[in-house]
Formats: C-alpha cells, sequence, structure tokens
C-alpha cells in the first residue's frame, strides 16, 4: 500500500476500535454530565453555507475554512463551530421549547490550521448552550457543568482552573481610557493576545490607542475589588454549589470571537503547558445577529474540544487511571464454541435466542480447534464460554475470571446467562 | 431573518432536541444490536483524499462527491460511504486485532444529488463488516444481523424482505453466454437495472452483448434450483437462527458498485413504495486493491442509511409504537424548585449533591413565580419535584405522576431521589 493510502489527510483520525472506544469514553462522560444538569442533544449539518461564518464570527475563523464550490455552485464550508448552526435552529425552532434552552451538541468541525499538539484540522467539540436566561445564575450553571464535565474525568482543582474575566470591564475600562467604539474591537484583540505576543509588539499596538501596556498588565495583576458584579454573582452560586476553589477571576482572557458581551472564561491545566481545554462565555447578541433582529436570547455558552482533554487526561495519573479502568474490554458476554461441528444449528438457535434477550454472543463462523477458539474467547474479554458438543443439549458452560466450569442443560445455560445480563 | 438562514443546505437536515432524539432512537437500535453481535466501533475522517473513491469504486460515486481543493492544494473529497477509510484502517491495525474483524460505524456520508425521498445530500450510514472469513457462515452471521437490526425496530416479515442475491452465478451465466471479462462490468449494469430501465433500454443493451433479455427475464424469474450454492448454506445458517422467513433469492438484484465478488443483498419495504433500506455483499478483493496488493482479506458487509428506515417506522404502525415509546420525555429525575429566594445556596447546594450522584436534577435559573416552576416541572416530565421553601431543611417532595406529596427532611429526600437513580 502507498504510504498516503495508509494515513488520513494532515490533521485529520483514523480512530480503529480501540481509539474510538478512549474516544467514546469521553463522549459518554460529556453525555451523562449533560444529562445530570438537564440538557438536551442537538444536531446540525456538517457542510453549511459560507455566509454563516462570514456574518457573525469575525477573528481567525474566516481564514481557516475549508471552503469551496458545490456542484450548484453555492459558496460551502464544513463547519469552524457549532454557534452558528445553533442560532438557525435556535431561531426556526424557538416557539416548539420551553425556556431556557438547555442544549448540547457534540460534534465534529474543521479548521485549515497547521496541525500540532492539541489543534487538528478536523476535531470534535462539545458544544453547550443556555439560551433564554440572562442572569449570572445561567452563566454559574454552564460554568459548573464545565467544571464537572472535568471532575468526571478524574481531574480536579490541582490538575486545572477556570479562568473567568468579564468583558464589560474592559469596555468600561476602554470608555475610561476615552477609547471610540471602532477602536474597541482592536483593543480587546492586543489584550486578548497580551500573553502571547512580545512585550513590544503589544506596547505599540496599546500606544496606538493612546493606553500604556503597563496600564493595562497592571490593572490585570490588581484588579480593583468588585470590579465585576457579574463575576461576584457567578463566584456566590459558584461557593453555594463548593465549586468556587475551581475558578479564578483573570482578567487577561478576553477570548477571540468578536461576538462575546459579558462574561468569559477557559479552562487551562494548572501548568498551563498545553492549549486551553475549553473555552466560552455570553454572546446576548449573537441570536439576533444571526436573525436579522428578528428574535433576540440572551445566551451563554462554551465549547471543549477532544483533543486537548485527551492530552490532560494522558498527563494526570489519576484521570489516566479511570480512563483505562473504563476500557476494560467487555464487549462479550458469552462465547459459544463449537466441539461438534454436527451441532452447529443447534449453537446458531442458541446464540438467537440469548441475542434476543439482549446477551452480547459471539461464536465461530469457520470451523477452528476448540482450544484456538477458547483463547479467541479469552481475547475477546467473554464473561463466559459455553461448550457446545456432542452431548448437546448438555452444555459446558464455563467461567472465564475463575475457570470454573459446570456442565448444564440447555435451560440451565440459558436461565444463567439472560439473569446475569439483565442484572448489568 | 432571511430564508436562506433559517434553512440548511439543500439535503442537508437540522436536528433540534426533538429531531435529535428520534434519530438518537435509531442509532441506539442499532448499537444495541451490533453489541448483541460482537461487533466493535470505529470511526473514520468526514474528509478523505478524493483518490480513494476514484481507485475502488467505480460506478456513480465519482460524479456524485462534493469535492474541492484544500487550502494546500489537496484534491479531497467528502466521503461518499465508509468502505474506502475502513479498507485504510484495517490495513494500517491488522496485527493489532484478532480475526475476524467483526466492526461497524455509523457516520455522516455526503453525495450531490438530487435531493427527494428517502435521498439526501448528508446522511448517516450504518456499516457492518466482518473482515478475516470467507465462509458463507460470516454471509449468514451479517444477514442475520441487518435483520435483527430491522426486528429490534418493531419491524418483522410483513413490513420488509431481504432479497439475496448471488454474483458468482451471473458471472458463470456470462462465462456460459460467451461473453469475455471486458463485457462483464456491461452486463452487470444491465442487470442492475433491468427493474428501472423501459424494457426497449435493457433489450438494446443486452442485444449488444449478444443476450436475449427474455433470457435473463427467465433465469431470474425460475433460476434452476441450487444454482447458487452459497446461497444454499446461507439459508441453511439463517435456518437454524429461525430466521429464513425473512430472506428470498432474488437475482435481479446484482448491486451498482464494482467491487461486489460473491454474495450480495438488498432490503425492501415489502410494498416495494421506497429506495433500498439496506444493500451489502461480499468484496474479497477490495482490501487487496486498496492496499496496491500487500494485504488479502475476505470480507463482507453492509450498509444502511437513516433516511429511507425512518420512513419505514413512520408508515409500520408497530414501528412507530415502539419508537414512540422509546421517545417519552424522561431528561429529569427531579425539579427543585424554590419557594423563598433565600434558600438558592441550599438549593444549589442540594442540586450538586444529587449530580455528583448521576441524578438529572433541574431547577430555575430566575426568579419565577412557584406556580410557574412547577409548570415547568411538568413540561419536563420531572419524575419529583422538591420544593425548597422558609421550612428549609423540611422539603415538600411531590412525585409528579401520583401527585403525592410528602414532607421530608433534607437527608430524607437525599435517600429517596438516590436510590430511585441507582435502581433505573
Amino acid at each position: 500500500m502507498s504510504a498516503t493510502h495508509l494515513q488520513p489527510l494532515p490533521g485529520f483520525r483514523d480512530f480503529a476500535p480501540n481509539q474510538y472506544a478512549v474516544r467514546s469514553y469521553l463522549f459518554r462522560s460529556w453525555r451523562s454530565v449533560a444529562a445530570r444538569y438537564g440538557f438536551v442533544e442537538w444536531e446540525g449539518p456538517v457542510l453549511e453555507p459560507t455566509e454563516l461564518y462570514l456574518k457573525k464570527s469575525g477573528g481567525e475563523l474566516p481564514t481557516q475554512l475549508f471552503r469551496f464550490s458545490d456542484q450548484g455552485g453555492r459558496d460551502v464550508s464544513l463547519r469552524p463551530e457549532l454557534t452558528a448552526s445553533l442560532g438557525r435552529i435556535v431561531a426556526a425552532n424557538y416557539l416548539d421549547y420551553n425556556r431556557p434552552f438547555k442544549w448540547f451538541e457534540i460534534g465534529s468541525c474543521f479548521r485549515y490550521e497547521k496541525p500540532q499538539k492539541g489543534r487538528l484540522r478536523e476535531f470534535v467539540q462539545f458544544n453547550v448552550d443556555i439560551l433564554g436566561e440572562e442572569g449570572p445564575e445561567a452563566d454559574a450553571e454552564l460554568l459548573a457543568l464545565a467544571i464537572d464535565c472535568m471532575r468526571v474525568l478524574g481531574l480536579s482543582a490541582s490538575d486545572f482552573v477556570v479562568r473567568v474575566s468579564d468583558r464589560e470591564v474592559w469596555l468600561s475600562f476602554a470608555r475610561q481610557h476615552g477609547l471610540t467604539s471602532e477602536q474597541i474591537p482592536d483593543f480587546l484583540a492586543a489584550v486578548d493576545k497580551l500573553e502571547r505576543d512580545r512585550p513590544e509588539v503589544s506596547e505599540k499596538k496599546l500606544a496606538d490607542l493612546g493606553i500604556s501596556r503597563e496600564c493595562v498588565v497592571n490593572f490585570i495583576q490588581t484588579p480593583p475589588q468588585g470590579i465585576s458584579p457579574r463575576y461576584e454573582a457567578v463566584l456566590a452560586e459558584l461557593q453555594a454549589r463548593g465549586l468556587a476553589d475551581y475558578v479564578q477571576l483573570d482578567l487577561s482572557v478576553v477570548r477571540g470571537l468578536a461576538y462575546y458581551t459579558g462574561l468569559v472564561f477557559e479552562i487551562f491545566d494548572k501548568a498551563h503547558s498545553l492549549r486551553a481545554v475549553a473555552g466560552g462565555g455570553r454572546y446576548d447578541g449573537l441570536v439576533s445577529t444571526l436573525t436579522d433582529g428578528s428574535l433576540t436570547m440572551p445566551a451563554t455558552g462554551f465549547a471543549m474540544g477532544d483533543a486537548v482533554i485527551a492530552h490532560l487526561i494522558e498527563e494526570c495519573p489519576s484521570a489516566r487511571a479511570r480512563r483505562d479502568a473504563a476500557l476494560t474490554p467487555h464487549s462479550c458476554d458469552v462465547y459459544l464454541a463449537l466441539a461438534a461441528a454436527e451441532m452447529r444449528p443447534q449453537m446458531l438457535l442458541l446464540a438467537s435466542t440469548l441475542r434476543d434477550a439482549g446477551v452480547r454472543v459471539d461464536m465461530p463462523l469457520s470451523s477452528a480447534k476448540l482450544a484456538k477458539q477458547l483463547r479467541h474467547a479469552e481475547r475477546l474479554g467473554a464473561t463466559y464460554t459455553a461448550i457446545i458438543g456432542s452431548e448437546f443439549p448438555s452444555i459446558e458452560l464455563k467461567r472465564m475470571d475463575t475457570r470454573e466450569s459446570s456442565r448444564l442443560s440447555l435451560e440451565e445455560v440459558i436461565c444463567t446467562l439472560i439473569p446475569h445480563k439483565a442484572s448489568n
């Protein structure tokens, strides 16, 4: 096979079953937390009109699109994120659901970027949103869910931190420093890049706006007490939930996208050696923008990708251990081994009976020595092996963990295996 | 909102939570049957090198691709099907797994076709394959799984039929009628289109190959007894499983794709008023083609799309009833209603305690009258409502189905709700 065929495109991933099981553990964990918080799942198309992204996002997204003309000449793009589709679906369905909407999605997104650790061209985003609530209680509910998504994976306050900020604080800072509305996007962009730009670069960007870098840095390092009433309210809600240890006010967080309007946050590993694990915030104006003003809905949401969190799990022993325990092979309740070829029809009927009751059954699909079949049962992680031989309907049933073996009637085998399944 | 924004692209679908629940029921059903049969899940990229499809498929696929150049100038396509990616992943990982590979995937596929009933531009395919087994036992295992995927949805032998054919029969028919290897693809294509082409068109196509349409039609209508030993062997296996009633030999089935080598089949609604629900067959040469001969693996597989089956469920009362029963809202175990605003911290802590134990909890995110909160709990389908008032830690716990209400201590509420969850 030529090398090009053995690999997916750069930044894209193949998931053979062992890798799929790891990803599936993550998705299962996300879904279980979302369910506890009363969120319901939705899904949008992978391909969308490009216009949907040009309208809303700002920032770097438009340059990172997998964008093309379809056979009908439409300007289309693989979705780079999920919020724009969400806005459309909410606008088209808002009469059919009760507010607040507590909705989530787990779906592939696509960005043409240089592939590197934690950054891929096809990645999965877990997107969680609350629409129709404007208060800090909704922001806190969302933050609590984000924190619990980390906790459920075995990550604790010593592994990660939620850095919370408030764009309102920066808007009032900008106004106090005499910036015009037109200057504000550049100002927010300069603050956003403060940690990544070289000091001279930030200095220059801010000086062009008439503000000294030092002044901004001081403001971030020692924010005035009570500068963000929204943050104080959210913190009180998290305190009552026992989750205050996971968050800290950090005004250096701004978030790249243009549409955020209030509280914003990012989750980082404690050592800050990885990219952001998740990020989000309030976007009260987006539904209105996407619907040309016909529908207004306050909203707050966040997204967590599948790549950075996978690295963080790998680096935290307790999270890795929890994941590995969840991956133990358990794909087979009983393996039917065939010791006498003429009993194949009897074996097949038993397989059907058990499978109809929901028991996970495997069996040979070609003739093989009994020893080989038993080895296969072992590798599949079968709980039991039932040996169908010439003594049928008497069957030898073997527990694979204890090696305990008993000779049972067909009915006894069925009774043993079906309740076994039901009690799981 | 402008009309273009309220809709996805033609042939693409939005799934708001109510629609998502319907699709999720289908995916859950597929996964449960796959698990009973001992299959494990994999996943590939949505975007692939176009070459992967040009190499293998033949037929109409290449003309239906969403194909473009990415920003790096690569010729790429949205995947129109899953088997080509499967071939690559198997080839790259075959040393890490035991044969046979019993693998399945549920993933979006894309074809630029005219959207119509049961045919979309983005659809989900449930793809099931057994690799590494060449016998009819593997074909039968696959057919039994396909049949059980219909049965688990509440569909019976009066709702659908599996039409099974054998390409080997047609190859030997072609040889007996003196066709050359070069003529065989045209011959198979003519037979494949026999039901859809006008008689004059088929007549002409077959006459060009020196065969009369009548001869082919007669052969299909009264196939010689025992003409397909493979079919007889598969039928015996299905008979032993109690599934023979679902299949019939139907030589008119050929399947469009070039790579099938033996047994092929399609599932149709009994009235034949819809497109094929599923189709598949044996493709012993494909892994070798995809790996330029470096790996040979016999294989048999099928795919079922999500669109036609959804129509069939809609049309069969028993299947529809089973689906609707599975959709009953059950997204909330307990709604915490707040009757005294000052008790919000106590409510929040209770929410955290319950959610940490896996209980699905919802609660108000802004202040609202108690009556409104109770109506919301009702609409969410909450099993219980716990009313947190000034009497806290004494709580009124209400069963929403019986309207039975009792005043309990905080500990009693927790004990009632957590075992409730555990027993589910």
